[in-house]
């Protein structure tokens, strides 16, 4: 272990988280916000003062190599206080009164869930808005990644990072060098992050709301600046272009990266790429029949309100447009099913991923064929490629822990008193990085009556979750603390 | 394929299903019951006409063995036909007008799920009461357990059946000999349906109520006499008696004959057994202590009808002795976890099975030592032997096959315009066998309200839960019909 490394790594991340402070700080200044102004300025400058001391009082390095097991815990704890760094403006500005409250929302943020505390999002100051919805921005695409382009001015190569930031099956890599490939995959974020709020302007929204709307698209993170989200807009144009833009920010951004050299053959390839489209189309499908008739008059509206709601659910935005939860129980029982989902791996997205359920479900598929000729080869391929046997194991682990980190969430949210479809929403919608669930944080309500409690364990929960569980686990395994 | 072989095996299997309503056809006699005794004769004599039509004019198969593939087509085809036939007595006498909801009942009885359709119970005549409870019986150990020791006068030794039967992990051969085996088991059983009504009757039941009730508990089926399930003798000594039988029910049957001969030892080193008595233990504690003191005013009477419930829940039963819809959601929540355990394997549990729980929760924590060592060699361990990453590999499947089955379940059930919380819980509890859910089929419900298509769906999904999904699923792949 090398726990000088560990500190000097993050004292930098959250110097840098710092520095991303000063845009809402320059907003709170334009439009006065005097409390949140002093508040970002505070935490601007004890961070940039402690991240001084450590420099300074922390030894350096016996060398700059970073171990797996230093990577498990630089990517945990990074999160956790990146997240911490990240509410106090919130905390001291006043504008959440509660730790709990203001380190839920934050982490809420940067894990990208969107799940929210606030029960009137309007009353907030701008500046805090722009704040919030930052978070899914920067976390959106993994700090870590951001940091893996930063990282080797200190001389880290970082693949140890990236492997513990996404453990699942797929970091394809675009070019040989790990340094090359954070900053073509920013620019393919920053292209988007462009594209959207230029076209979400042409819509008729001001700067700031498209902007913080295409943080949470990207994201797919789902922080609104209004309290009726998306809904709020009432636009057809606005509604087409985010649903559009989550459809996006679900994919593998290796994928982008590819299409937009010109490659598509990868595109035609690419299993999970299809699988993700497949289910997008039939859950919408399905959602639009259902909700056409009785709940809308025209074939269109039902259209609307059915993609971008299972564009949202599916790649874990958790926008809404109208309250899901008046909807036939048909189309809720389609957007339950695409809350074990997920997006594509090496998106922005949350859940289970497209990858790891096509996978176990040809396992299953393949575990008959050995039924029948015991003594056959089945080989189990995606995109074309066998897959190592390995793997599969992997994911199979990694699915039973994640069904199992529901349920013991579900006894946990529930000793608050909790009905059984909220207490295990709640844990489907944190633990998948969604936000909105069933029952009572359906879309139109809030998690703010939870006890505190309750509330921290729903943070760990968005935390394991957003680092594809075993990131988090492995450090509540004894072997991991073993020298 | 044996095709031939195949009719034949199914059609002595109906006359033998059919010999065994002689039993409630003189109960019917006995009680005057005139149209219950006129359906059973018709459907005897109709049944032993039939089988032996087929043997007369069904031409001799070509030779003796069944083939893999003609053992799932066996296992699957005889519990549907087995259920065709054991239904009929309902619907011809007019006790069950619908002949979905009979073909429900009788399938829910011999997969021992227990949900039903029955309004009003009481109102049954008695001998349609029992031969209800005998398909639980008789369904409990399986069928093709029990055809096992009749096969042999075929001339079929069997042992693909039971490996179709339960292609769970765990077909522990006691002795060499198939046969022997199964008349062990058998032996178990009878011994434990003797004690247990003896039990029974001794706590003031009389001998229908009392084999009724033991029908239901050593097949962890569920149905009962009374509308108000064994909650009607409100006693602590019957609850007592049905709480033991139900968790010994719950027991892998080979374990039991061991201990009856005397050997503890493999109990000691059993893994699924003591992972399964933990569950219980702390799943009764919890929930125990959470009833206590706003629910019941004494620790004793918690006790009683936590231990029950978590018993019953558990081993996949489904017997109740309150309504658990209105206990504090903890309790509701353990009671929920627990729908996704069910029993040991070899016993007459349904459910995911405690074994492939350990197994896959001990799979998911060797991921984490392999991130750690990614050269180490990590062995799975049961019982103190390595398990075959073969074995895991299709437990995977399995799980997710499991997990997948009750989405689209829910999906289809749904469309009947079923909330989320009770198409979800109709799936799992037709899936796991255990029938009573949570919202609108909570153990004070039933499934009378449902429409026909999602009672055949539902009697679908209790089938291919009680025959561990391969079995009945493999029929549906286009590699099973290649000749």
């Amino acid at each position: 272990m090398n726990p000088r490394l560990v500190i000097k790594t993050i004292s930098t991340l959250l110097l840098l988280i710092s520095l991303f402070m000063l845009v809402p700080m320059f907003i709170a200044f334009y439009y006065g916000e005097s409390d949140a102004l002093n508040s970002f300025l505070i935490v601007i400058i004890a961070t940039a003062f402690i991240s001084l001391a450590t420099f300074l009082y922390v030894k350096k390095p016996a060398n700059n190599s970073m171990s797996t097991r230093d990577g498990f815990l630089f990517v945990s704890l990074s999160w956790i206080f990146v997240a911490l760094v990240g509410s106090l403006p919130f905390y001291i500005s006043g504008s959440i009164p509660s730790f709990t409250n203001a380190y839920f929302e934050t982490i809420s943020g940067f894990t990208t869930t969107g799940a929210s505390i606030l029960t009137n999002i309007e009353v907030m100051p701008r500046s805090m808005l722009f704040w919030r919805s930052l978070t899914h921005w920067l976390g959106g695409m993994g700090i870590v990644v951001l940091t893996v382009a930063i990282l080797p001015v200190l001389g880290i190569g970082g693949l140890q990072l990236i492997r513990a930031e996404a453990p699942g099956p797929t970091v394809d890599k675009i070019t040989p060098r790990i340094k090359e490939t954070a900053k073509l995959l920013w620019l393919v974020y920053l292209g988007f992050t462009v594209a959207e709020t230029i076209l979400l302007m042409f819509g008729g929204l001001d700067l700031f709301d498209a902007l913080t709307h295409t943080f949470g698209t990207l994201a797919t993170g789902g922080f609104s600046t209004k309290n009726a989200s998306v809904g709020h807009f009432n636009s057809a144009y606005t509604d087409a272009v985010i649903t559009l833009f989550m459809v996006l920010a679900g994919i593998n951004f290796t994928l982008h990266y590819r299409m937009l050299t010109g490659k598509f053959s990868p595109l035609k390839r690419d299993t999970e790429f299809k699988a993700y489209i497949a289910i997008f189309v039939a859950a919408t499908l399905i959602t639009t029949f259902n909700l056409y008739g009785d709940y809308y008059s025209s074939l269109g509206e039902s259209l609307q309100y059915a993609s971008f709601q299972c564009a949202s659910i599916l790649t874990t935005t958790g926008y809404a447009t109208t309250d899901f939860e008046k909807w036939p129980f048909l189309s809720q029982a389609v957007l339950f099913i695409l809350m074990f989902v997920g997006g594509c791996s090496g998106s922005t997205g949350g859940g289970i991923k497209v990858i790891r359920i096509v996978t176990l479900l040809k396992q299953g598929f393949n575990e008959m064929k050995y039924l029948l000729h015991p003594r056959g080869i089945f080989t189990l391929r995606l995109s074309g490629y066998p897959v190592k046997k390995d793997i599969v194991y992997s994911i199979s682990g990694f699915f039973f822990l994640y069904i199992f980190m529901l349920l013991i969430m579900t006894l946990i949210v529930s000793t608050s008193g909790q009905d059984i479809l909220t207490s295990f929403t709640s844990s489907l919608a944190t633990v998948g990085n969604i936000g909105p669930g069933f029952g009572r944080i359906g879309p139109a309500e809030n998690y703010a009556f939870y006890p505190d409690y309750v509330k921290w364990a729903l943070s760990f929960a968005m935390l394991v979750g957003r680092l594809e569980l075993y990131t988090v686990l492995i450090l509540f395994t004894p072997r991991f603390w073993k020298i």
